[in-house]
């Protein structure tokens, strides 16, 4: 159904940017010199400028609504317009950044329209998110954790029924860059019966791949798991920071709570459905002895094709590597093929009970783990609860997160005969508990 | 502190009005036969409109800059304003309804800011709520449910040491008097393995008190216990509706989820601190054994004055009884004083992390039972999971709500020398699944 796609672009940093060329075209709200938020196109090494494009005149029709859309410095209103619109807009796009565009000319004579990505654009969160829900449908994550937690029972029983997911806070949820500080807390040292309060020690990262949602869900109404497309705007990579010790007193009998809540880091760029349409793969085969899922959240089209082949990377880059010039060093290589549920599934189960969605609210996968050493989404699972310390290059080891330590994720999507997009980063350095 | 108060007005139907008395003022917002929401005040039977007064000149200086905030139809920058905006609203208010106010010509000579309360006003969500947080500090319903779930380990190790919460839904959260769909959902039936998808069958309410936050922090900024009453815009009735066999099923391990998300309803008034100021009474002793809590739980003040003394109800009017003019039956009568951890103490538990607050995000206290029978705030309790069912006037039985069955809540403050207030209803009734 998908054709190849190699197709170039007049923009030439586009052409075999490892994250924004021709094929991708990802959404997302920036500032410059402190101007108001507003709407852009991320392509090669450049920022288009969409409300300035649209000024110009070179939108018109679904386009131009779609691109009015997204005034504000929110994208809300562009989601809650849905597949339509948002197709449109790539439409002329692809016209207008294509290698024979005949708009070039029109485009380069206004250059600042075109912006430098890495000069002086900040960018920021792309929509005002209403919820933040997490999932936790990583199955080799929820396997090694729950080995630490329950070493005789890894696995509840609900989890091949149910996509597990919980509330999670929108209030924290940052783009990436901003920093990340150590928060306090309530623990229990290990022996003890008398909790204690003072900064974590155990502060966690969690690989996850980031959902916006597009049209939302009247209040009572569900989505049906064949409608669920409609109601994805797009994707991210997201951080869910954790603080374990915090996390291992606080979580019964309700879950997670100020373990997580300091914050939640997200790549600012929303990578399309449609861009990431080559990569889609089908669901795979649910291991001999697993149980079908129930018939609300089963979908032929979902089981041929709601899969993705996207590879996901962790980084680590401590004070002490910066200072000695080392490079980040890769603490996790996975992919999103170990979701045991897929996107449409998660927005089936969201609102099976009626529960409104809403344009701009945003979900978590939970963390992406693979089976294999090296391909662990968390410390907790790299270092089995701090047990294994990881060697760095500098000489250092980490059990769990020191203050200074950067963390950045990747994703990356290859494909023969298509070219290769990714997410851009999504960043977070630790300051120390204040 | 507190000097006796029983002041009347000369709106007649305020003067032992059992709600709405001078010493009460609430603000909400509302509409009538369609108009835009805009923002009024509860005085006995009728609404005062606080933007037709504000037209009239009848708000100066930092009542008038309150008054302002409340543009909008929510009132979300009033509770930004903090505690000073609100007692000088407050402290105008009162001299406008006094009994002996030489401003009643003014107000009446303009009836049109004097609105019926029950005619053909429409009561909306008093602010845009950013996030919503549910705690779990009603000891006696923690204590009931855990004997349910874990007979011999009713209350986890945890409990006494930290305000538990957890995030909820903000998206569907509605005003009383909207109707509550019956979910639908995963289930285990009792001695399967397999799950089951269907209606809810054990449908239950849950009695809380709503905290509605004021001025919010910045994020990775704590708010000192001592700090909390500046955080704190006010207070109202809230009924967190639960399908009990999806929560059995899906809670486990990140906590309740969709069968908690599908509506949670509030009343739609919000009742002051200073209101309430009367009704405000010391931290009962924790009983011997129990742990003191951890510094940044700990405020003189907070023990002292930081727990309330207000009457809890919950009554049911199935449709039955409506048919046959039977009044609601009691299902519940608690009281605020069963709270082990006051709001104070939620607020700063909530943000001791760096947890942003904002004004409009909305506490729910968790269930609020007593320890004896006819003081449990929910069927969960009342009938021990289903085991004994209430028996109602109509002749009927419930183990859990049927289709139509009315759920009220109400709530009651009484002190010698005081004028009652209460907080206006909660209502939710109950419609059969789509």
């Amino acid at each position: 159904m998908t054709q190849p796609n190699l197709a170039r672009s007049w923009v030439a940093s586009a052409n075999g940017h490892p994250d924004f060329p021709l094929q991708n075209l990802p959404l997302g709200i920036f500032s410059q010199q402190g101007s108001a938020p507003r709407s852009g196109v991320a392509i090669g090494e450049h920022i288009f400028d969409l409300q300035a494009a649209l000024d110009a005149g070179l939108f018109d029709g679904a386009a131009k609504r779609a691109v009015e859309a997204t005034r504000g410095g929110q994208l809300n209103a562009f989601f809650e317009l849905g597949r339509g619109a948002r197709q449109a807009l790539r439409q002329r796009l692809l016209e207008l950044f294509g290698e024979n565009s005949s708009l070039r000319g029109r485009i380069e004579a206004e250059g600042a329209r075109l912006l430098p990505l890495a000069a002086d654009c900040v960018m920021h969160l792309p929509a005002k998110i209403g919820d933040y829900t997490d999932f936790y449908v990583g199955i080799e994550h929820a396997q090694n954790v729950g080995k630490l937690f329950r070493p005789d029972n890894p696995l509840l029983p609900n989890y091949k029924h149910v996509p597990i997911g919980y509330h999670g806070r929108a209030s924290t949820v940052r783009p990436s860059g901003t920093d990340v500080m150590r928060p306090k807390g309530q623990t229990l040292p290990a022996g003890q019966t008398e909790p204690v309060f003072g900064p974590c020690a155990r502060l966690d990262y969690e690989l996850e791949l980031g959902i916006w949602i597009g049209q939302g869900n009247a209040m009572g109404d569900s989505i049906a798991i064949g409608d669920a497309a409609e109601h994805i705007a797009g994707y991210c990579l997201l951080n869910d920071w954790s603080a374990r010790d915090v996390q291992a007193w606080e979580y019964q009998p309700l879950g997670p709570f100020l373990s997580k809540s300091f914050i939640t880091s997200v790549s600012p760029w929303v990578v399309t459905a449609e861009a990431l349409e080559p990569f889609r793969k089908a669901q795979p085969a649910r291991p001999a002895g697993d149980p079908q899922p129930l018939p609300y959240l089963l979908d032929q089209h979902d089981q041929e094709a709601g899969a993705f082949d996207i590879e996901l990377e962790v980084l680590l880059q401590t004070e002490a590597m910066r200072e000695q010039q080392l490079p980040p060093q890769r603490l996790t290589l996975s992919n999103t093929r170990h979701m045991y549920w897929t996107v449409a599934q998660m927005v089936a189960h969201h609102s099976v009970n009626g529960c409104q969605l809403q344009a701009g609210d945003l979900f978590g996968s939970g963390t992406l783990s693979g089976p294999e050493a090296g391909q662990f989404g968390s410390l907790l699972e790299i270092t089995e609860g701090g047990k294994k310390p990881v060697e760095l290059p500098s000489g250092e080891i980490r059990r769990f997160l020191e203050d200074g330590d950067e963390i950045i994720l990747r994703a990356r999507c290859r494909r023969e005969g298509f070219a290769s997009i990714g997410f851009g980063e999504c960043r977070g350095r630790v300051l120390p508990a204040r």
